[in-house]
């Protein structure tokens, strides 16, 4: 029964409902459905909870489950899983189909080699269509999916491509040599799958060929999967902006979820702490007009605003690559000049407001400058320390949030409550 | 010169240089070098800048380069034009593209009927391989790209679909109706482009046909362009997230950052003056011990963050459909557990170090219980805003940001000063 329900799913959907229901239904579930779990499944479901699935599963039904996928989809379920368990899967596979999860393997994870597929389609240059066409009759191996076949010179590098259209469309006695696309690039097998995703997106690719570090061919990887690492880096920069760890999931528990989380809020009680030390070198000012107390966390968390946003603007601009050295002065002053006018409207609204709720007129002036000498550093903070980090090499996703934080409440703080103890005492 | 320096870039490359430049070398540059631009650079251009540049060539220039794109892109070009700029282009296109172009139009913004490509290539079902490849041999219009063939019944309904590969792959006498996918699916013109990124991405496709009302084929939708709106509502949801207007690019003036931020800014203003509003309710507790002024920003910051991270994590788990009505109720007490472990964590280490700093041991106490009610507050309402406003069918990327600060803020220092007075007082 439980068949007839799921039978009809497609894979990524029932492996969507194995991760959204508990940990036990999960087991039980498996436990009486096993036989029929297949390799799209396993392939879709989320690496976080991979390794349980395929724990309870026996190893036959895993083995038989495998061998249908294509090679890349094999690497990416292995690379997660430990030691034993990859061995006792690898050595079920096909000897061919073994040495080249094993090559993919070797390459660095996040790299285009553990991305690519194996299974590629090739051609030497002075093949005509109708040759071709013969050829791809006659093989029984063809991969799922391939969109180009890859011209290739006789030591096996690509020189370029065409597109199955392109040869359908074409007589049979064309040269494949005169239908080639210009869309033809190539990449390198330890390049960061991020670049790669990058590539795809910024020049319309659907299939690229991979290469070794002699530039021979050694698979080729397709658009959909170059889809899935765009959909991924993603999630990793909103959970890295967030503080949350990047690989968290809906499907973690409690304790990894709160592991996941702990470390960010460390460090941000650090920050905060130094905030309040800032503050606490003017308790005296604090203890003559309480109203500082209470205007004091306005001027931080607008400045914590204005920084987020400046910091959000250039982590995406650099993962999208349009802020580049050649642009970065122009974007600077840009930011600078907006959180200058952003500071100077909302300093005039927050004194007037101030002015009104505690009729001192010299604390409103003082709540005003505070909140444009706040928002410019916010604005020159949010997309500087960006800019700085990705310089030294560090992911601005994951590093910007503490310290734009740290300079928005030690300014902010400091510029209020500095300024009332000059001005106001 | 120019031509020279820049006819080997890939149209994408330069529409990104046009994009890093400053509004007067962009002017300047095109002055010089409007006859070369071609139909791709303008459709690589981003929206911001795309009219400016489009008012800025001949009209000649502007027509030609629209007649090599496919339907498309035309349409993703003219949508953001004004009426007599669309009209003007519209009037310079092939009868059949311009009906193509205008049917494309009438469908909503952001609707699969936008980004559909009009140029589609089917076959009736009883067609056999060899017909087929006779067919395309002899027509002379086939699309730039194209992955299937779309098998349609005498309504130009479409049932089923063929990829290239397996027609390549297959003898000349088998029926295109024996090769089909199954991973067939079919998309009504008038859903929203995030949907159609999200069955792209979830299911795998490559190319997928899009119908009207009437079920009837009315275009085909690739994974490129499907790509680039997964990309497109990444950003959105980023730049949402952090309270930045939704189509802010690098290129945007001062004036057009200052605007696209302030009004977020506006509403953070009003929360943290609610925040305000409740301190100064406890005015005169903080002029007795002016320690909790210097403490207090430590706890909402601790609760802000908090609550940003499990509204993170709710909003990509709602944009990925990872969290739905199934899941809800277990992801909610997961969050709250996070936030009560947390909070008990992070309670103690603070109440460890205000014990040391102040030497006053209720004053720990109060900080302690202050924090684990904040961080329980902010996992609360970090997964519950967003998921009510789902429900409500307002953008959670786009509204939870307020409200959930809101919740933190007021709830810690209402927290913190309330027991404050109560217990030290
Ligand atoms: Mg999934
Ligand atoms: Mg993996
Ligand atoms: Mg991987
Ligand atoms: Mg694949
Ligand atoms: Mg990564
Ligand atoms: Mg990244
Ligand atoms: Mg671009
Ligand atoms: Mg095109
Ligand atoms: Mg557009
Ligand atoms: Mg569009
Ligand atoms: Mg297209
Ligand atoms: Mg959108
Ligand atoms: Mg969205």
């Amino acid at each position: 029964e439980l068949t007839r329900l799921l039978e009809p799913l497609h894979a990524a959907d029932v492996a969507d409902l194995l991760e959204q229901i508990s940990g036990e239904q999960r087991r039980n579930l498996l436990a009486m459905w096993s036989g029929e779990i297949d390799g799209d499944i396993l392939s879709e479901i989320s690496d976080s909870i991979r390794e349980e699935v395929i724990e309870s599963l026996p190893p036959e039904v895993v083995a038989e489950a495998m061998r249908d996928l294509d090679t890349d989809d094999v690497v990416d379920i292995l690379e997660d899983l430990e030691e034993p368990a990859q061995e006792a899967i690898l050595s079920t596979l096909d000897q061919a189909d073994r040495v080249a999860v094993e090559q993919a393997l070797a390459y660095p994870e996040y790299s285009a080699g553990r991305l690519m597929q194996r299974e590629v389609v090739t051609a030497p240059e002075h093949w005509t269509v109708g040759e071709m066409i013969d050829h791809m009759r006659s093989v029984d191996w063809l991969p799922d999916q391939f969109y180009h076949v890859i011209l290739v010179d006789p030591r096996m590098k690509p020189v370029s491509y065409v597109t199955l259209g392109r040869m359908l469309s074409a007589r049979r006695d064309v040269t494949l040599k005169s239908i080639v696309e210009d869309s033809f690039r190539i990449i390198e097998a330890n390049e960061p799958e991020a670049d790669v995703a990058y590539l795809f997106n910024q020049y319309h690719l659907i299939s690229c060929p991979v290469v070794d570090r002699h530039g021979r061919l050694v698979g080729v990887i397709t658009i959909d999967d170059a889809m899935n690492v765009l959909d991924e880096e993603h999630q990793e920069d909103m959970l890295r902006m967030a503080g949350v760890d990047d690989e968290a999931t809906l499907a973690d528990t409690v304790w990894e979820a709160t592991k996941g989380r702990a470390l960010w809020l460390f460090v941000n009680l650090l920050t905060a702490i130094l905030a309040s030390v800032v503050i606490s070198a003017f308790a005296e000012t604090i203890e003559q007009m309480v109203a500082l107390a209470v205007l004091m966390p306005i001027v931080a968390s607008m400045g914590g605003n204005a920084g987020t946003q400046s910091m959000t603007v250039a982590v995406r601009a650099l993962a999208t690559r349009d802020l580049t050295p050649r642009n970065a002065a122009r974007v600077i002053r840009r930011e600078v000049a907006v959180g200058a006018i952003n500071g100077a409207v909302f300093g005039v609204l927050m004194a007037l407001v101030a002015g009104v709720w505690f009729g001192v007129p010299m604390l409103a002036v003082v709540i005003g400058l505070a909140m444009v000498l706040t928002l410019i550093a916010a604005a020159f903070g949010g997309i500087a320390i960006p800019m700085a980090l990705e310089r030294a090499g560090v992911d601005p996703a994951l590093a910007s949030g503490p310290f734009v934080t740290t300079v928005t409440d030690v300014v902010g703080f400091f510029a209020f409550l500095g300024l009332a103890s000059w001005i106001l005492l």
